[in-house]
């Protein structure tokens, strides 16, 4: 039964006069439940006692939080169908997709407590003491990666479970050692209410401080933002819009004390086709293409929404075979009514940009909420002298631009913004010959994919989720995989600390068999 | 001969019509050589300029960059005694500080030549594909750091060698393989330009494009801001006041595009004075903090502004032999003369603070540009009560705060901004049992010394020589070190890249002989 709470520490908390209400996209429909907007002194009470959960959270063995996370994830499992079944009619994302998502956020949560055991994600450097150095002792200097304190983590329509409440910003940041309040998604309110009761169940279980992890409801221009204006924030997670996302980077730039912000915010993810594999393989790449720009209704951020390719015999034929695959897919239901009524616009503006032709438009029609794909055309020339067509369209379209030449190509490449992915799609021949523009490419981007498509993101220890801006607002991090750890962690160095008061993963004998810099060799020997 | 160009790449350049002119403190003259201001367009063609270079500098292979980094290195020793007898001159610093300094600035280049050459730093993190993996099989994925383009350097006045135009912000950027544009320090500007010829001079003989290195000179609210705003900047690094900082702060932030800002602004370095080891030791301390108040005037940043100890006999008699003690020594000339009127002023300020009293107030006398040292009182409550207690004093100055207990000492350190270092001297029994106190420092602290002094920043690899703001903009990284240059990369992940077009950090034969994380593991071996 859902009640409508906001979680603060382990408190079920509804003490505001208003509320929110899911509207379902699956069945066309207002969901009955009631979610109590959290008042302000809520979202106070929450942050004070994840301030005051840090004081012991932060020294927290690394096994025992281990164990927490993997706790998290035995939880959300016992919370079975009934899980699925409200996020598919909160998300209007297919079983089949819930069932694996799932997968992926449990994977995710076990994937840091085996980086939490390992344990040299805290990068431990020593430098040992030279007492006779000349003209000058040298001192006794150690350095280790520590939590910063109270994480604000606001999720993603897209990902109701794998980068929301109890997802990738979640699970970094209560690894490295940090409570976290999670700004809960207006479009999966019954979603996150189970998702926080499976933490809360494992704060429990686990004996963790109250305060470890609370959430709180309501509007982000309203909740959202006392969140990250409270001082007691030190970080923030957010996977969103571009303009959602920098309202919050905005807001926590110009606060008394500047805080980081980790905003992954929009990527329309370029495709280069090179020549000899479009005049090799039209038909396979345009299968594959056209799966990843429908897949999950076109609603992945690594959703790839620009094609380049030169312009000839073979393309034409691969254009048609592109638009009958796109064609042949079946619309699905979309996120929510928002999303839904944002892509058949932006859909509509792009179609009228200058030089744009509409190659296909699948229609709308009665299926309200189902998003029929699109694909457009433009020249190199248009492309590079309009802005507009770099904004993103959420949903199954992608744009071709149709180049004249290799250097056209590397040209338009050079005036993409920053993105999370760039695919090329070439043969080793293409690979070699077009370097200078995968260079260029390379630049613009995160992650560099070749022969394969963007959408799929694994969380592994070599995923880069991230890239420069827009993309997101802080290129140095990613926010999938386990090097989203170093978001919510700073270095702190002991200099000539007595060594019964070193931390263990600085101390001589290591007892946590960490991998470590000392005297600039790294090695996991004792010194 | 100084000529008083700006150098946009290899180029000296003077197309300006105003100059700027440098005041010695030490000789109480202006200096006659004028330093021409760069125009909008020889900054507009530096920032081209080092855009283009970066095209090339970025894939130039470490032990290039490592052979450079130790030519500038030898180019500066070259410089010889006209270097050190103008940074006498500029700064009113002594020579065999000047020496010393030139030989930390030689020393940090060749410590990045080294990093480099030992080449993890570039943190290979390699899962290999898994094709027969279910449900999906895995890509093979890896990742490395990149360098990001064209950094912006502002230098510091306090350190005219090691914090300035060859300095460790040049160094690690440089290092990482981007491109460096030095906005000039108006107190140094002929130490720049022989710093700056030492560069040019390497650039030329390791063959390096023309635009590596650049500077421009002129103030920092104009020529300064026309830097950090120009679109073809990636990143500032800046050490300096609080004020100008956060100007860069906010202008980058404000940009179309955000760029990152590793500004080191705002430090007082609190100490705690536990009472065995005051009772022990009251003269020995007293004689190593008033030596590490009064080195170099008090212009370092890490200069101890703040000590924290409890009241009581012992402390009476520890005050009295540190107002000797700071009397003792001679008053010496500061950096110039803002620097040397803002210090009176600043202590003008704190001696009318309510509820301070001033124990020692060295008198400034016909001496016009020397810093007298001062040494002010309060109590806990009053220091809590009043944020102005924790405005820097840039100068040989300090204040005591008198705690009523150790829970009070606990709260004062709770309101403590952010600061590069925390210091504790104590015997190992006061350590134990202020425990909870040192904590509480180590949340607001990049490092913590444990019974030395914070002045003396060892470029070593464990060094942090950063911390929460104020200190600094951005808490997750170090200014001085071998990790500073981690403020200049972004990490770039290749999936199913073909094997030979792998950089060789990267391949499975691990050609560089790299530490890297393979499948989760550290190691060394080939794959």
């Amino acid at each position: 039964m859902l009640k409508g709470y906001n979680l603060v520490g382990q408190k079920e908390s509804s003490e505001g006069d208003q509320f929110l209400q899911v509207f379902s996209t699956a069945s066309g429909n207002l969901l009955p439940e009631k979610f109590a907007i959290a008042t302000a002194a809520e979202i106070d009470e929450a942050v004070s006692k994840a301030l005051a959960a840090f004081e012991i959270y932060k020294s927290v063995t690394p096994e025992k939080k281990a164990v927490f996370l993997e706790a998290i994830a035995e939880e959300i499992m016992g919370l079975g169908d009934a899980l699925i079944q409200r996020a598919m009619q909160e998300s209007g994302l297919p079983e089949a997709r819930l069932l694996g998502e799932r997968g992926r956020t449990t994977g995710q949560l076990k994937l840091f407590a085996s980086l939490l055991r390992e344990g040299s994600w805290v990068e431990a450097v020593i430098d040992t003491a030279m007492p006779d150095r000349m003209p000058l002792p040298r001192a006794d200097i150690r350095k280790m990666q520590v939590p910063i304190g109270p994480v604000a983590v606001f999720g993603a329509s897209n990902f109701p479970f794998a980068f929301s409440t109890a997802g990738g910003d979640t699970a970094s940041a209560l690894a490295a050692g940090n409570p976290v309040v999670v700004k809960a998604h207006e479009a999966h309110l019954g979603t996150n209410e189970l998702m926080a009761g499976a933490i809360k169940a494992a704060v429990e279980k686990c004996g963790l401080p109250d305060g470890v992890f609370s959430f709180v409801t309501g509007p982000g221009a309203t909740t959202g933002m006392q969140l990250v204006t409270h001082p007691g924030i030190k970080a923030v997670g957010f996977t969103g819009s571009y303009k959602a996302g920098m309202a919050i980077f905005k807001a926590a730039n110009e606060r008394e004390t500047p805080i980081p912000v980790y905003a992954e915010m929009s990527s329309i993810n370029p495709v280069l086709l090179l020549p000899e594999k479009i005049q090799q393989d039209a038909a396979a790449v345009a299968t594959m293409l056209a799966g990843s720009v429908t897949l999950g209704t076109g609603q992945f951020c690594t959703n790839p929404g620009l094609l380049f390719l030169i312009g000839g015999t073979a393309s034409e034929s691969f254009i048609s075979e592109l638009k009958d695959k796109l064609a042949a897919v079946q619309p699905s239901t979309m996120l929510n009514p928002g999303v839904c009524n944002n892509y058949y616009e932006s859909r509509q503006k792009m179609s009228a940009q200058p030089g744009v032709n509409t190659l296909y438009l699948g229609q709308r029609g009665d299926a309200t909420y189902k998003g029929a794909s699109a694909l457009f055309q433009v020249s190199d020339m248009d492309f590079m002298s309009n802005i507009a067509l770099q904004h993103e369209v959420f949903g199954p379209s992608t744009l071709l631009v149709a180049c004249e030449s290799e250097a056209s190509m590397q040209q338009a490449v050079q005036c993409l913004h920053g993105q999370l992915t760039g695919t090329v799609l070439g043969t080793i021949n293409d690979i070699k010959s077009f370097t200078t523009c995968i260079d260029a490419l390379s630049s613009k981007v995160g992650r560099v994919v070749y022969n394969s498509v963007p959408t799929g993101v694994e969380v592994c220890h070599a995923m880069v989720h991230g890239g420069p801006f827009p993309a997101t607002t802080n290129a140095h991090h990613t926010s999938v995989g386990v090097e989203a750890i170093r978001r919510f962690v700073r270095p702190l160095c002991l200099q000539d600390c007595p060594p019964e008061l070193l931390p263990d993963a600085l101390k001589n004998d290591n007892p946590l068999g960490l991998t470590r810099k000392v005297n600039g060799v790294y090695t996991s020997e004792v010194i």
